[in-house]
């Protein structure tokens, strides 16, 4: 039984510490929040700090606060012969404090309140300086998932640079589709089945070849008409540059 | 028993004809194809033609055909006391000619060759001139699909536009993170369940309401970070417009 603290009760640790009470390898014996947390069911009987100086004793200590807060925190953490792991995509390793062995603890998901996740095919990435810890942080990780990947800080930026994209950008265009759907009071639901699908398909396709439309198909007519329908603005931009990138992938000379 | 002639024998036309003869509420009778196609299993008891004098008798002819075809196709056809109702996202109905009954047929979803979908929750968005065709399209409509919606031709052109935003330029995002990914020989399957996730997500919340990530929450120093490991070109500048679009969507003054 890893015994663990959560440091910060934001949306990952909430998810990571339901999960790991859940699994019954690891512990989470105290946490650490200053906005005095309600905890959900399940969660009750956990005690709850907000003084650094009461940090019980834990194999792990994982660091979940907002990016620019990590460094800073990690430094107020007393000197203990513990392992302290933050959470993020794209802060490094070497962000964190040396007056305690140093490592990450990476589940690459979007995490929302209320919105229970399957932590079992989340890829867990994990680094630390020293091969004990990452063993450690291994067995952690299996505690939840079945996909635990060592993954060094340079690579981890690049894999969040990445997230942005399939996650945050994807979101974008949806929120995008949907304010197209308003203007004429159409319905953002006969968009969902082919939301689905989309994902769905490059879980077997390569996104090169799931590729269709028209920009794939040098349609220009029906571009034409999209870019007609668009309002001047940012919008009308993306359309443009995403069209352009497209058939600029699959080799019509610009 | 609704009498079907599919013509072409396209993706579209392909899924279409197998899951009308699933239905056991429409029978297809023929497939017009150019290319003497080989049917797959299950359909082939169809009789094929190449030959547009050669059409049977039916109550609806499935025109599925590549966009800057219909028009053409449709005066070719004979004239018969039929309704002819293409399948395209993006064409008028008034591009049908009016020398028979004209009705669009619009399955909203990517198709896939060898890909099989679930027919029962696509929408499919019928358009026709008179009240009688309107009905005989949705009583079609009903034999594969729960959702059946009658929309103009001007929404349809909406719907489109917004669906190639939520599935060909999401797909692209895919690619894009596919290739950042490579160069760092990392594995996109590391991704897969984010890309699920972040579809499912909209599911239940509004796309406003699921955005995450640094644009949204104005985190200078990762978008910093980001644009510094993009090379110069069309990733970066999408990143950039698409971060510039959170921003001004969540009320950052640009």
């Amino acid at each position: 039984m890893i015994k663990v603290v959560c440091i910060g009760f934001g949306n990952v640790n909430q998810h990571l510490c339901r999960a790991l009470q859940q699994s019954h390898q690891a512990e989470v014996v105290q946490i650490f929040s200053r906005s005095q947390p309600t905890l959900p069911e399940g969660l009750q009987d956990i005690p709850v700090t907000d003084d650094l100086s009461q940090l019980k004793e834990a194999q792990v200590y994982l660091l979940s606060v907002p990016d620019d807060a990590i460094a800073q925190l990690s430094k107020q953490l007393p000197r203990r012969s513990a392992l302290v792991a933050h959470t993020s995509g794209s802060v490094e390793l070497r962000q964190l404090s040396a007056k305690n062995r140093r490592g990450v603890f990476y589940p690459l998901q979007t995490f929302s309140k209320n919105r229970p996740v399957d932590f079992s095919k989340i890829p867990i990435c994990i680094e630390a300086e020293m091969e004990t810890d990452t063993l450690l942080l291994r067995q952690l990780g299996t505690a939840l998932s079945n996909k635990v990947v060592s993954i060094s800080s340079k690579e981890r930026q690049t894999l969040h640079l990445a997230a942005v994209f399939v996650n945050n950008f994807t979101n974008h265009l949806y929120h995008i589709s949907s304010t197209i759907l308003e203007r004429e009071a159409l319905d953002f639901d006969l968009l969902k089945p082919l939301i689905e699908e989309t994902a769905k398909k490059v879980m077997t396709l390569s996104p090169y070849g799931a590729q269709t439309g028209p920009a794939r198909r040098n349609d220009q007519k029906t571009i034409e008409k999209h870019l007609h329908l668009l309002p001047e603005g940012t919008q009308k931009e993306l359309y443009q540059l995403v069209t352009q990138a497209i058939q600029h992938t699959y080799g019509k000379k610009l």
